[in-house]
């Protein structure tokens, strides 16, 4: 009895999946599906050249022309460094990457599109690679490229040559997720028309900055801005800080931070400042000029205000660092995926056969799929403008930022630990993205940081609309919520406005009592904001797969329709408390999530993971990018 | 309203701390404490001698001299190492440790707690060198004293000097958890009184064996014996794989694994055997002879049961695996409370005094606690010997080294996270640990099919006593449950007893559909039955810290009664799905949880985190070993 009534919960549950088909085939209704496991078969395999032509939404024929330059020998996968061997072959890496002229630095503001597809593909390749690629391009040239002037062209050319590679100085060993406060300051003399730069203490020091320790010949450095005996607020500045021969600059000292967890082939280090003088065009001066006479200008009035125009470039990066960690869990679950549908253990039942391994890879897999579309839809809304768009890329790509890394984090520890000792060798790739990425966490804004700027973006905008009781619950009910997408859907918004709303009336009645009371209400209410940022994150991300999956090709739309319900009831289960706390799904409707959940991994892991490969194969991650012999080569033959 | 009903929910909570200090003084009833931060001062901070001597239950004179010889620069942290030159450093730190003498492999059986406390101190250092050493003295030096007689003894003193160094030549390519499975031949040639081994395929060759790539020259070798034309099963053979100038013996080949994500230390390696001869004493035999004519003899006559004697050694190596992730928490929870406490981010507020900060390490400490006391207890019931505590050692060593290297994952990543940059930064140790013990996960034992081994063992027992019906929820009643530590107790137990009953009721009506039946209920069951491990291992750690919490002198009393009422209820949070879909907790109960929960962070992290900091300080943790500059200096100097 209980089984039928899990059986039909479930044959509803795949109503969308069913009518998605209905219009290629008539084989009966989705009950029969769910419930045998000869009904895998009746979600047909998306073809792998259609599902990556689909995936890949800009610029084809540049990222196969990146790929096809990877299969240089220089960029074969080489662990057995030391960090000076390591940091040496990435310069090298970096330098004949940069003379293949792929694109310009000007294409951050000219075609933005090219230039993240550029970089994108650095990281299917080595991390290292990537972010130095990224420090020199987006970082430091992209804000050079943002908040410049045509005086700035020159610096922009030699950075496309690489005959000034650059670095970004703006953490300062004080100061992390606080740029507002950092202590570097810039004071301009009108008697030489020079800014003058200095560090004033140690913490003020310019830390952790990528290619600051040997390579870096240029920085846009970061600084207060004082013009007259008046504070202007941080303002970028062009520093030189090795001549041609890689000389230190006058009053320029750089440190060396040493070896890190990972990503060991970049040279981070510590800079100090030391009454550098910079000349008035040092200043990126778009939004902020001083004249000779010492006269400060800007079209932004207050200084909060140009702080914001200042970091915006951070965006791109942002976004960057985001799409490497989908592609990072591209190659890991492609990794594990195929080595688990080849390896048996006792028997000779693949593991991937395993209830335990589906578990683990493929709600895995679904994410990945749904963080992919939700990038090329966040890139969209990047390229609309205008103030509406601003606040949704700022909330997203604050979310998908975090929410992305996150989950890599877990997903690449999933895809090792499922792999066995096999996935602890480097050959095998896992183990060392775990080490190089793990930085992702917290750089380019802490990711506890960002959610809590997704939530109070959230929660300022219901508190203007006065949005502070908690909304019903989805109304068409629990049962019907988990009968088709659009439900499904309804779920996981309604937890997003319930916290929203929720938090928003909470701080409004504490902010009745006062600043203080207000910012003490936050204070502890901090581990729900951060659940806040998860379920705004989760919510956009379903509803762009779920979108997605409605208007995709025929071939791709069963496959990408039941990595969408099983990518939205995983969220479920993640958001189990919340639904179960406030009695908008029982126990028993639980249950029925679970048993979906399982199913929808039966489906996907039947006939040998037939399914599951194939929308691995749709990534199109080539051989010398995917480079494990787990994943390429006969694992029996194995010689190590 | 809600802000008192919480209040005294949490009073109640309290209901045992202020108990136990009911002896001690009368500052009044336990709500008070928990309202306000002033009450924070009421657990008086641990005096971190008297703890740690609370937390070391033997060989204290044995671990401080190991710990002051690990002040020998030589042991001095060194991370830009190639893999080559870390093996080699490895190398050396291993011969001179060995060279001290502190310990001998005979110690094994005729010490087993000074023994496991000699390699534990090892991996405060470096866990390269702690393996590297387990692998000879345990795995291959435990398993000859365990299962070799007298005739063996001459080898194991050449292991005390290291002129025999030894590896563990048990698993296979193609055999990872399934050593029963392992393909290994060795069939008795009586015309020569010698053992011919074999690796009859490549799957069959030993894998990622540790010290077989460059150092080992003997290894223990399991291998499916033939003698006489009829298969014995696993049994194990001391065999040469190199000669004293380390040249390999007739018919041995080894491989070189390669670089890993972590451990280059060790030089893992592939085993080849092409006809090995072994003299007959090469067979370790003290449960199974072969007489010179080529008879077999064991007192255990059924191959399973051999086996199971064969690999029981395999316990002790697990143990040192929970304690070694145990201990690396203590370091990573110990510097990332201590930078926090000192770090700020905006103005003046150490970020330890954020929620989402105290969220991610306290919980971590307290779980730290609960770890570690279980590992003494566990240690305990290892040394009373017989039927009964066997099988609770089974259970409880599976359960624990899971759980604790899985907590030892998600604690390290939320340290690192903790100290930003910081902790990405090798010469900050948690970087380095997170990688170099990324593999406890799975060797000696993957952790799901360890948890796999925890939930068969209860449900067999659950079957046999005919207990297959759900246990009624607590009879304290859900409030009573959560106001003292025994309710808490019992909710745990529940969990463990429910999740049991349940799947043994089902697993027995499944059965009675015949065996495949049974075999297919348990695997579409796999995603509870690893819930289970989880269950059990929380009640198990939890009633060892509650009993340890009652039974503590006086002046550790209070806080670790704190830390026990934290883990459980982390626990309990963990587990909210299961008390929320049985309705053995509300919504509003949960709430009182996670509300009792942030109030003890609050109370650890209150006046600059002064009883988190002195619950590290009760670690212990000699300056040489914790090694972390942002935990040892003012991070405002740091200069890289």
């Amino acid at each position: 009895m209980a089984q039928s009534a899990r059986l039909s919960r479930c044959a509803v549950l795949q109503g969308h999946l069913a009518a998605a088909r209905e219009h290629e085939d008539d084989r009966g209704d989705g009950l029969q599906r769910c419930a045998t496991s000869a009904a895998a078969a009746a979600v047909p395999a998306p073809p792998a050249a259609e599902m990556n032509e689909y995936l890949t939404r800009d610029n084809k024929e540049l990222r196969e022309a990146i790929f096809e330059f990877l299969k240089d020998p220089l960029y074969a996968p080489n662990y057995k460094l030391s960090m000076d061997g390591f940091r040496e072959l990435t310069s090298r890496r970096v330098a004949k990457f940069v003379a293949q002229r792929f694109f310009s630095v000007f294409d951050y503001t000219r075609d933005p599109l090219k230039f993240q597809a550029a970089l994108e593909c650095l990281s299917f390749c080595d991390y290292s690679l990537a972010i130095k690629s990224g420090v020199h391009f987006t970082l430091c040239g992209g804000t050079i490229a943002k908040l410049g002037t045509e005086k700035h062209h020159d610096i922009l050319r030699k950075m496309d040559t690489l005959e000034l590679p650059g670095c970004f100085g703006m953490t300062e060993l004080g100061w992390g997720s606080n740029v507002m406060g950092i202590r570097t300051t810039a004071t301009y003399d009108p008697t030489t028309q020079e800014f003058i730069l200095n560090t004033p203490t140690n913490e003020a020091s310019k830390f952790w900055i990528g290619g600051a320790a040997q390579t870096a010949k240029i920085s846009a450095i970061f600084a207060q801005l004082t013009v007259d005996g008046k504070w202007e607020g941080p303002h970028v500045f062009v520093v030189r800080l090795r001549d041609d021969a890689g000389n230190f600059m006058p009053g320029v000292r750089c440190g060396d931070n040493g070896p890190k967890q990972g990503l060991l082939g970049v040279d981070n280090g510590q800079i100090w400042l030391n009454n550098v003088r910079v000349p008035r065009d040092g200043l990126l001066d778009r939004f902020a000029q001083v004249d000779a006479a010492g006269a400060y200008r800007s079209p932004i009035p207050n200084v909060a205000q140009r702080f914001g125009t200042m970091v915006g470039g951070l965006t791109t990066g942002r976004m960057l660092i985001a799409q490497g960690a989908i592609d990072a869990c591209k190659i890991g679950v492609t990794i594990a995926i195929i080595y688990s549908s080849k390896r048996p253990q006792f028997g000779a039942r693949p593991i991937l056969d395993y209830l335990t391994h589906q578990r683990r890879l493929f709600p895995a897999l679904a994410a990945t799929y749904a963080y992919h579309l939700s990038m090329q839809r966040l890139k969209k809304v990047t390229l609309k403008g205008g103030a509406e768009a601003a606040k949704t890329v700022h909330i997203v790509s604050s979310g998908l930022k975090a929410g992305a890394t996150w989950s890599r984090v877990r997903i690449l520890q999933d895809c090792r630990e499922c792999c066995g000792g096999m996935g602890f060798l480097s050959a095998n790739r896992i183990g060392p993205m775990l080490n190089d990425m793990n930085v992702d966490t917290t750089f380019e804004g802490d990711n506890t940081v960002l959610m809590q700027q997704v939530a109070k973006a959230l929660i300022d905008q219901a508190a203007k609309a006065g949005m502070t009781a908690p909304p019903p619950p989805p109304a068409t009910g629990a049962a019907a919520a988990l009968g088709s997408a659009e439900g499904l859907g309804a779920l996981l918004d309604w937890r997003e406005r319930m916290l929203t709303a929720g938090l928003a009336g909470e701080l409004a009645a504490a902010g009745r009592g006062g600043a203080d009371a207000a910012n003490a209400a936050f204070d502890d209410a901090l581990d729900r904001v951060v659940l806040l940022g998860w379920a705004k994150t989760d919510s956009w991300s379903y509803a762009t797969l779920a979108f997605e999956a409605a208007r995709t090709p025929a071939a791709l739309r069963p496959a990408l329709s039941l990595l969408c319900q099983l990518y939205g009831l995983s969220r479920v289960e993640a958001g189990a408390e919340c639904y179960l706390s406030t009695g908008v799904l029982s126990g028993d409707d639980m249950k029925q999530v679970h048993a979906c959940v399982n199913q929808l991994c039966r489906q996907l892991g039947a006939d040998g993971g037939r399914l599951a490969l194939a929308l691995c194969a749709g990534f199109a991650i080539p051989p010398h990018l995917l480079q494990a012999p787990i994943a390429l080569t006969d694992w029996r033959t194995f010689q190590g």
